[in-house]
């Protein structure tokens, strides 16, 4: 199964696809999709349909799965975040892909550790050598495991009925 | 000109299209986009970003123009509508329109009075005989005179100088 995980964000939104069976993990690609603060916020909103459209006509994932919304933070922040957010689930519902909503929480556990942790464990997860250079794109990749590890449990669970 | 105006909501997504020079307003359309509340909330964002493009498809508009998001109301909601938000700013924006973003308050101002006035004023700013039965509709329509205002206004300035 071909997992496409997305960090979502008005400035930076990071991507990462993994091929995973549940268990064991690949990365097949991780990226970002940048947008200029100089340019309009519809523009900018725009820039990461398109760009998400490109990652999944390249990469053709099986499924998606972004994290949910956090109210912790700034609420200014948030509501900005949500018109992204919004362009992102979209689009994926555009592509016909079924969309995973996981919590930060149950991100980080899947992946196991603290958040200065999880660039760590992503890496040792998928065995990779080079180190993925963009931060979003790490939690992107994340969220993809997260999502990879739930769908092969659901998978397992229907097999066994 | 043509102005769009959107009342931006997850369930009713209203629209409303005037012909203005900026002090005579000339009702075009007006409509609602419903979602089902049914359905997975990507699904709906879909719903509202095929049902706006259809709209700038059908109808031309030369603007458009949205209300601004508030942050009095409810947290949750305000998250909720901000995805609705997003995915109308990205409709605009891919229909290579301009887009005018005003507060309540300016919105309320442009059509005179309350709340509850407001569906009055539209339909006499009109000269409309047949009511609006959609509220969203209406609450569109006046985000629509807002901007041919503002818009009509920017113009005449522009052509002072």
């Amino acid at each position: 199964m071909r997992v496409l995980g997305i960090d979502c964000g008005t400035e930076h939104t990071g991507y990462g696809l993994i091929e995973s069976d549940g268990r064991i993990h690949r990365m097949i690609a991780a990226g970002c999709i940048h947008t200029s603060p100089k340019a309009p916020f519809e523009s900018r909103l725009l820039t990461i349909a398109r760009g998400l459209r490109e990652v999944i006509a390249t990469h053709t994932p099986d499924a998606a799965a972004v994290e949910a919304v956090f109210y912790a933070q700034n609420v200014k922040t948030a509501l900005k975040l949500s018109h992204a957010r919004g362009v992102v689930l979209m689009t994926i519902a555009e592509a016909g892909l079924y969309v995973g909503e996981y919590s930060p929480l149950e991100i980080k556990t899947s992946v196991v550790g603290e958040k200065q942790q999880v660039k760590l464990m992503v890496h040792s997860l998928l065995g990779l050598q080079a180190e993925i250079e963009s931060e979003d794109a790490c939690d992107a990749i994340a969220v993809a495991i997260c999502h990879a590890t739930h769908a092969g449990f659901q998978l397992q669970v229907g097999a066994a009925r």
